[in-house]
């Protein structure tokens, strides 16, 4: 099943809950596209590509809610409903991108019926989600032609199916090598404060029968120094015009480890998650979560912190396009210079 | 009260069992020298110099626990003790510095009672101890004299009084800061897998009432290249002769995004934990521990990791000296050429 789906039986959205992963799976479904917006701040659903899929069928759902006959109505209930998604998250550009590729359905919509606008929000949806899966498979397919044999991957954060539609970003790239026969063997780093790694890619990688071992995110750099990894493999939340990617805090430190032992750093990113309207990193909003995901978390069954400690929690930072050997994209591997390279694989899907 | 201390009441080592803290706080007692060995491989107590001050005692201990009244019989006893010592951990050069320090008052003792060497033995576990409390705040102070008001310092691992004797190496600098009325604020790096910053260095801070916050060890990248940082101070468990650092794992990754930034990045270390036999930092062991530690942590109250995972756990990992912009010692501040200036602080101390 896909992380996210549209139940074209009851007319809502379904979605695995991440949040209980890997102790439990249980798919849990949505009727309004608050609840879906609530939802990925509460990172039932995370991951750019699948956080932007979401948000297409929450658009979908907001169409299917209004009681209104009027397309006038409709259209302005719709664009508040793109409101209340976009606010959800602010790091990921995918929402962002996913939701205005629904009201530009809105926009173009003349006159007519508001049930043929409902359809069209739900068909565009849809190819939202089909087109992810295809997408990262064609990622996928280009990475694995970079990887050889008993390659030693280590990749941060979850990347995989649960944070797409399905198949996954980096994590697609590392299961195409395992599906060529090419054995890749993984080093997961558990990805604090969520456990992104420990929770979703390990789970991921047990039902793939990928080859893997659990490493703490501080960890990375004794192994990367040991000369025994082979390649870095991230996603990305938004990569900027000149090629810096913000992606799951500690993507900068293990960039730097990387650069530091010459292993090459690739980031796998789907067009989607390219912002050109923004020209460096540090244009990039980055999202400060709550510090009950540092605090909360228990050593030998015991709080792990002073029970008046407080934290700071930012969820994503920027890794230096000078750091990044390569981005992967559906159209093909980017090299340097990412500034014209970059809008040359953005612009090859407008053609 | 110190982090290990011997109880001349009952004649048995006591120590702040730091598996516990912040919940709670309970001194343990060893009678048997065997017993702080597993003490010290089961982080009841951990830190290079309080590893060291515990494996002096311990040496005390082993002449105490003897029931021998022959001198050649107690001596072989005590390098026996010596041997199941000295293979507690593998890391901290201080817990063979001391050992070896206790081993000399056994080679030096030519003959008489042997209750006249079991004093003297625990005289000199006893001089280590202290000696390791007046040498803390020696590197306090020449470190507080680099400090400027409200600076803003990251902290990786403990390394405060629990970490020695009493009042601490990196930790004992940022304390001295704050008794000059400097007003340091703390980024406590929460260090895993064993939390000893969220657990031990947080539980310290609020003792001294230091400003801090806790963060991910991920998210010091972001905070470095934030520009706020003026310092990152750590400890060390092993010096090499060329400055190279082990420390903490992740402490290579925190010094590389302090470099990127131009960060100063400083290790505060007794001249015990200087190794000279040692040319470079690639020869330091490292110990792996038990993958319990990286996988026995627990998210949103559940088990972090699939059952069947499996994890690496290195302790340690090395710093190359070009990363690090000076050394902290008891005897004054080393800074490049750490290979001629490193001996001489060492040296500093047999004059």
């Amino acid at each position: 099943m896909r992380t996210v789906a549209w139940d074209y039986t009851h007319q809502q959205v379904k979605m695995i809950d991440q949040r209980l992963l890997p102790g439990e799976f249980r798919e849990v479904s949505y009727t309004s596209h608050e609840q879906v917006a609530e939802a990925i701040q509460q990172m039932v659903v995370r991951g750019a590509p699948a956080i932007g899929a979401s948000a297409a069928f929450g658009m979908a759902l907001a169409a299917n809610e209004s009681k209104t006959d009027d397309i006038a109505a409709l259209k302005r209930e719709l664009i508040k409903a793109a409101e209340v998604l976009q606010a959800a998250r602010p790091t990921a550009v995918n929402l962002v991108w996913a939701v205005t590729r629904m009201l530009r359905v809105v926009e173009n919509f003349e006159e007519g019926e508001v049930d043929v606008l409902r359809s069209l929000m739900l068909e565009e949806a849809q190819l939202i989600a089909d087109q992810d899966v295809q997408i990262n498979k064609q990622m996928a397919t280009h990475g694995a032609n970079l990887m050889a044999e008993n390659e030693i991957v280590i990749h941060h954060c979850n990347t995989g199916a649960l944070a797409t539609v399905d198949w996954g970003t980096a994590l697609g790239v590392i299961r195409m090598a395992h599906e060529q026969g090419k054995n890749p063997h993984v080093l997961v780093d558990e990805t604090r404060p969520r456990l992104q790694g420990a929770r979703l890619t390990a789970w991921e990688l047990e039902q793939y029968q990928v080859s893997y071992e659990i490493i703490t995110d501080n960890a990375a750099g004794f192994f990367l120094s040991s000369g025994k990894v082979n390649r870095v493999l991230v996603g990305a939340d938004r990569v900027a015009a000149n090629g810096d990617v913000a992606n799951k805090i500690g993507t900068y430190m293990l960039a730097l480890a990387a650069r530091d032992n010459q292993v090459p750093f690739f980031a796998v990113v789907p067009t989607s998650t390219i912002d050109l309207s923004l020209q460096e990193g540090k244009q990039i909003p980055i999202e400060e979560r709550d510090e009950i995901e540092v605090l909360g978390i228990q050593f030998l069954g015991k709080r792990a912190s002073p029970k008046t400690a407080s934290a700071r929690n930012p969820a994503f930072d920027v890794t230096p396009h000078r750091l990044i050997s390569g981005i992967i994209t559906e159209n093909g591997v980017v090299y340097p210079p990412y500034e014209t390279n970059l809008r040359e694989a953005v612009m090859a899907d407008k053609n």
